[in-house]
């Protein structure tokens, strides 16, 4: 047989549906929207403060681990987390420690719920507005989506359950229980049950996705004890905000039914999270059992504080502009312009020549129906309190512009 | 309309064809291979050395990231992994920067290239033997496999050219070109230009697996030069064997072509790895720029004595039973038992009750036409001088216990 010269690149020249399928970067999170004054004030991404991150005592636990006999924390672990650190989230979570998977993060846990749970096309019921990297997420199963409203008290259930009994037929439901990104609301106890009743009844998963739930400005949200008890709710938390981002460690409580599943395909993708990681976070919260909730403290007081802060900078700053709630927790407002004649496409790009950074409602739309395009998504949790006022300031200015 | 209270559960009821089609844990990597005695001697994993992990400069390296003002450690960075680091590897592989993608470690780097380069289905050409964990990776895109021969000078590059040359047409091709895993074999040259030649006229990608690059003996493996210049090679690489498997660090150099796929993949999989985890090593390699070098000098003596010193105790405590050569480099000794008589599934399982555990030769082979079966694969690197003479005694009176 002879080889011809021009024989075509299989590989190079197609690709595989998975990756074909993924788009390219656009809208929030690109890179451009970060092309702003070099002394811009960015209230962007959901960022925890690092002033709250117990950052001495991660250096402490460091060093006891790397001083262990035979160093363990630099050697293989299980895939599904070590011990110590999946015995006290699972303790703190009231499930057996068996329906805790550790991983790289809250994204991390959606991706897996949803490689675990969605088949390829699949409908998915989504918060709307959302979250939009989730729907980046989604790709990875090439679902369709199945847009839910969300409103001041989190995912509207109703129109959930009238959309079933329709005969949408979703495989997974992704939502944000506690202090929702971008809206500000928290679902009731009676909205959970209602939920996880429904996902039993119609034979789908939630995706609680719950990265804000301890950072609870007076009183925590609704308890988790309904998703944890659920065979059909994969609840999906992570140290992201508490800890820090690059620490990249969260864990799911999943169903029993699930495990084998996560694991088999986790330990195909990348084995284990850091064992060094997971090491030096379980030595900080098992060695000292007070500082987590020690931690949170001063976390809530802080984003407490500057959450108020904000919004009676923008009262002062642009009064009766806004419809603004200080929130009942996390990391974000969701004020809404209350004048219509404001073009808030112009406004944001107004801010940004003034030299303010913000997410534009119009990018957390996951459908149609939705007022998002009248909000702005300010993220207040790495900004100190005179960086706040002076964002206001910005803000005041960028609407004078419009209405001069 | 009524809901009927049975109706099906649907996604209780079916699972994606992605984790419908990874297999149950059996064989190699099976927990019940590790029901020993409690005084076992393991010689099971390819594990570094603690002894030669540079623990005290990585406490170092974390007190000082950790001390930096913001703490951009704690942070998000990006996907294709944090700077510093990035440009130390880059300029290591002499590749330019935006060809490396950090990874939570080498098999992190192959699940990422079988994603982005086999659709599900595909052929994908392997080693024979193979580390077998890497046909559980092609579970991922349900790959069918094409087992190609590897001797003691690494991948049979002319059996290759035959194969496709009779029309095979394998979208990716996989191999361990350095000390070969469980083969001890490396490929030369000649062998490795073939190859990239082979891949950029059949238009395959080769996945170079080089986890024991740096583990050489006396000398290095052939360069990785031909597979970095070449946009059919995907090289994946990580600091697992020599600074430490707990970090779960690696990288990738990718074809460019290729990067814009894997980076937005990665992207939604789980973000980025830890920046903390990026931050120290990149800081432990760049704030001392002999000591990656002066680790591995330490981590090649150490290794190659070991080596040496399971020869020669294969050779006092059963003399002649075995064809073994000292590995040129790596954490392997694939010695062959000479004595066909030699039943080598009740070596294994007298081993055991001796108290010595080992990879069996049979869990290696990717398809026929091997002698695997008749190997043994002795794990050295982390076992002391003294167990390792343990082990070989404990062999030595397992073989007798069959001749007897």
């Amino acid at each position: 047989m002879t080889i011809s010269p021009t024989l075509p690149l299989a590989a190079a020249d197609r690709r595989p549906a998975l990756v074909a399928g993924l788009s390219a970067p656009k809208g929030f999170g690109d890179a451009t929207l970060r092309d702003g004054r070099a002394d811009a004030i960015e209230l962007l991404g959901g960022i925890p403060d690092p002033g709250v991150l117990p950052t001495q005592q991660l250096t402490e636990a460091t060093a006891r681990v790397l001083s262990r006999p035979g160093v363990p924390a630099l050697q293989y672990s299980r895939t599904e987390g070590i011990s110590p650190l999946r015995e006290w989230i699972a303790e703190r979570e009231g499930v057996p420690v068996n329906r805790i998977i550790v991983t790289n993060g809250g994204f991390h846990g959606l991706a897996l719920a949803i490689q675990a749970v969605v088949e390829r096309g699949d409908l998915v019921a989504v918060d709307n507005p959302i979250f939009p990297l989730f729907l980046r997420g989604l790709e990875l199963s090439a679902a369709e989506i199945l847009p839910v409203a969300v409103g001041p008290s989190g995912l509207d259930v109703g129109q959930l359950a009238d959309l079933l009994r329709a005969g949408a037929r979703p495989s997974a439901l992704y939502t944000v229980p506690d202090f929702h990104n971008p809206t500000q609301g928290t679902l009731s106890e009676e909205g959970r049950r209602e939920l996880v009743r429904l996902a039993e009844q119609y034979g789908f998963i939630v995706f609680a996705d719950n990265p804000y739930r301890e950072l609870w400005f007076s009183t925590p949200a609704a308890g988790s004890d309904v998703f944890n008890a659920s065979e059909h709710v994969i609840h999906i938390n992570t140290f992201t905000k508490t800890l820090g981002p690059g620490l990249r460690l969260g864990w799911a409580v999943v169903p029993e039914h699930l495990t084998r599943d996560i694991v088999a395909l986790r330990s195909r993708q990348d084995s284990h999270s850091s064992t060094l990681v997971q090491a030096v976070v379980g030595e900080l919260l098992t060695s000292d059992p007070g500082l987590f909730d020690a931690t949170l403290d001063r976390a809530r007081a802080l984003y407490r504080n500057r959450a108020q802060t904000l919004v009676n900078a923008l009262e002062r700053e642009a009064p009766g502009v806004f419809d603004a709630d200080v929130p009942d927790g996390g990391l974000f407002l969701w004020p809404r312009l209350l004048d219509n004649s404001i073009d808030a496409d112009r406004l944001a790009a107004d801010a940004s020549a003034e030299g303010i950074e913000y997410q534009r409602g119009s990018f957390f739309p996951s459908g149609p129906g939705t007022d998002a395009d009248r909000h702005l998504r300010l993220a207040y949790g790495h900004v100190s309190e005179p960086q706040l006022e002076e964002a206001a300031a910005r803000l005041g200015r960028a609407l004078r512009r419009q209405a001069g």
